[in-house]
């Protein structure tokens, strides 16, 4: 894509007049963005000296500053390093109405690890489908991308770095690796244009900006921002999709199927297991104790866990996970409740609250609820439409795979209990005191619901059981069974995994 | 306080009894601190090999796990290092209701910084003073603090330690820098010793632990935690102050009392102040070309600057806003929007918005409305009591003096308009298609109470202007005049500041 960018001259008079009516508009378009609650992304990449920094400061002179965030990507620091790669990308995501700029971005992320040796050829291919998931699960959710691009040629970038490294103020900003890196411009070139071509989908086709020329990049930049704001505050009133028009063909790209592994309704489900108290103590205490070790060597070898836990109301989650968690040094796991999402949840895409949940690698973050109340009370409950909500079997599959190729452990666990059986427990919550906060009325309207849901759950486990991150069903009627099928299975599984 | 500590024996056979007694009362207690809102504290501190890890698993073993988070303190990363000391503590605070269970905490990390040569005489001096302003200001919140020290002999750590390294499971827990600092057992003693006394505070006091034995270690603590939180759910259901019993003298801590500078009553300020539209452009340009060039160097020199906006509704905040932003370099400062606050926020001390939000040092964290809401519209609109709200004057002092002691410049702007400037703006905005989205039913409400605002805003300038951090009260009637004065202000004190 790259040898089809044609640098040109602009004369800063020929353009001055439309750039400040496209600037005058911006800030309209950008009132009219936050009115339709579209959040926007902007991704500004391209060569060193390119002149990212300046292109964005003409860029947001004029908007509202308190409505947008440029954030400069450099290296990883070392908290971000403990996390999945993209986590840092998902934490800044912006709400609703907001504007995020990256100067920088995953692309350029990607090009110097590559080029840098910290990631491997797949490594780097795992990395291209992750960046292409990100931007199609963005824009599915309603987000607008803008990805620039900002080329220079060879000499161009030369002459820059020259100019830099001679003022005193500025010769801070340059050393002799961006002289090197000008000297190999050719490796450079044909590992931008890769990851342009691998990434020019229609959910964000690239922009490619001739920027030798800073007037000419600054009007190129400054009509493609506007058209885009444009469209997608016009789609949205006319409540339809927006699609950026693609300056180069798209790649080919779909997004990925998942291998599923079979599973079985719940009313297969044979509910009559159960431990006799012996059992139950003997087994506790050697799970528990193989655990802690396992515990332990993730801690030293760095492996995330994650353990997500779903189950029907007085399901007996809450003493599972407990007896997890007392087997565990307190210091190496977290577990995190969800209840309904804030305002702040609300306005950005779903999955925001749970990326930015996770905790270090090494760590166990155990979930009360968790990404799943998207295709279950989510539809039912009407909070989101159903196909919206149909969309997220694979987004959720497509999120747990970015968590697998972390290297984390994923347990997803269904605690199963029959119609009976919560009744009784329903009924012995309201009779006991101590207990009687934990019931409520709407766990009884839930209750009445009991069949959509079922239908939900089947859907569920058949959709997203995966090979790296299956459910398990835990027959849950009796709370000693349920307790130790769950701490046999991650010790197992962890087992097997850390051999 | 530590030479008094007796180390004591205890068979576990004559406790047992009421460690589970205790246990079982944990849990009522702490479904009961949930109930009542409280969120509690629990610092475990002490020598290295003094069993924090396991004095914590066995506190926390029947506990739901879903609501307690214990969180280990090592070293700053480098993204902890580029805020505040205290930020990382901030961050982790727990929610009404929840439990923080520090192993190690301000004080080891205060400690290790000051035997490491981190910190000079007077930096270690500032950080007790910050301890016992952060546990005051919590204590003030109705935040339970339970500080444990872990106490152990020195012929019993060198024991430990070659215990720890003869096990091949936990070798890699132990260097030989750990047995260098038993050696040196004396000197960290006194270090210990000298800290422990010195926040031995009522808000705070101090439980010193003997923990040669085990199982007297663990008998103490539960009985501690227990009758802490026992007592602080009966003084909040029967709306007192709830303050543990010290078991040491306390210290002679008293919060710090701040030097204020002499302000002016807004209604003795001059309004009239004017720019010609000449004189405007000409000092824009001169302005913020001096700010752009001094926002490099506080980049360069890792300076962070504060920039807290007030004002009347339509005093031109925004605007003002704007020719700051516009500057500078957008990837060197982030313009943070104060709404009413989320379930989360109010959940915790009403600080922990602003500290959390704080950026890196080198960046301008620029905050359009502020923490002095708390001393504005919170009690003015009934949403704080006034006499909580009172104490904010000042905590608020005490936030800002941790600020400037991080090496932040402070601003602070009240950008000041009469009552019949308001007015014609306000009309303006409602006949001004593009701009009615701005003016609402509520800033006519606000207006009737405007002189019940100006006598809160009069208070707030005279009871909060530090002399590192002065109000600015800005003439807004002219809004070409409040612009120039707020980049003025700041250029001239930041030129003045990097000298």
């Amino acid at each position: 894509m790259l040898d089809k960018v044609i640098q040109k001259k602009t004369k800063k008079a020929d353009v001055e007049e439309s750039l400040n009516e496209m600037q005058a508009r911006l800030i309209d378009l950008a009132n009219a963005a936050k009115a339709a609650k579209i959040p926007v992304v902007i991704t500004i990449d391209g060569w060193a000296a390119a002149g990212k920094g300046s292109q964005i400061a003409k860029l947001i002179k004029y908007m509202d500053p308190r409505f947008y965030n440029v954030e400069p990507i450099r290296r990883p620091n070392d908290a971000e390093l403990r996390k999945p790669w993209m986590h840092r990308y998902w934490q800044r995501l912006p709400k609703q109405g907001d504007f995020l700029i990256l100067d920088g971005s995953w692309y350029s992320d990607t090009v110097k690890s590559r080029m840098g040796g910290v990631i491997d050829k797949s490594g780097y291919e795992q990395r291209v489908r992750d960046i292409n998931t990100l931007e199609r699960q963005l824009h599915d959710d309603g987000y607008l991308i803008i990805k620039l691009f900002l080329h220079i040629t060879q000499e161009e970038q030369r002459k820059r770095l020259k100019k830099l490294d001679e003022n005193k103020f500025t010769s801070w900003r340059v050393d002799a690796h961006d002289f090197e890196n000008n000297k190999r411009y050719d490796k450079i070139f044909r590992n931008f244009d890769r990851i342009l071509e691998a990434t020019n989908t229609a959910s964000a086709p690239w922009n490619i900006i001739p920027a030798n020329d800073g007037v000419t990049a600054q009007f190129e930049i400054m009509h493609i921002v506007t058209e885009a704001i444009k469209g997608a505050c016009e789609a949205k009133e006319q409540g339809t999709e927006f699609r950026l028009t693609p300056s180069f063909p798209l790649t080919d790209y779909k997004p990925e199927k998942f291998t599923l592994v079979r599973t079985k309704k719940l009313s297969k489900i044979d509910m009559d297991k159960s431990l006799t108290e012996e059992e139950y103590r003997a087994k506790l205490k050697k799970y528990q104790k193989r655990l802690f070790e396992l515990q332990n060597l993730c801690y030293r070898r760095k492996i995330p866990v994650i353990v997500a836990y779903e189950g029907w109301d007085a399901g007996g989650k809450g003493g599972n996970i407990k007896r997890l968690a007392s087997a565990m040094d307190p210091r190496g796991y977290e577990v995190k409740p969800i209840a309904a999402p804030e305002p702040s949840e609300l306005a950005r895409h779903y999955l925001w609250r749970f990326w930015t949940r996770l905790e270090n690698d090494g760590h166990f973050t155990i979930f009360d609820r968790t990404w799943y109340g998207r295709v279950m009370v989510e539809p039912i409950e009407g909070f989101t439409p159903k196909e919206r909500a149909d969309m997220a079997y694979n987004e959720i599959n497509e999120f747990e795979k970015q968590l697998s190729d972390w290297g984390a452990v994923i347990f997803k666990f269904w605690i199963n209990i029959d119609k009976d059986e919560q009744y009784r427990r329903f009924k012995e919550r309201e009779n006991t005191p101590s207990k009687q906060w934990k019931i409520t009325d709407e766990d009884w309207r839930n209750r009445e619901k009991w069949d959509e849901y079922e239908k939900a759950v089947d859907r569920m486990i058949k959709l997203t059981s995966t090979e790296t991150a299956p459910w398990t069903v835990i027959e849950g009627n009796d709370k000693k069974y349920a307790r130790i099928k769950a701490l046999k299975t991650i010790c197992d599984r962890l087992e097997k995994h850390l051999k």
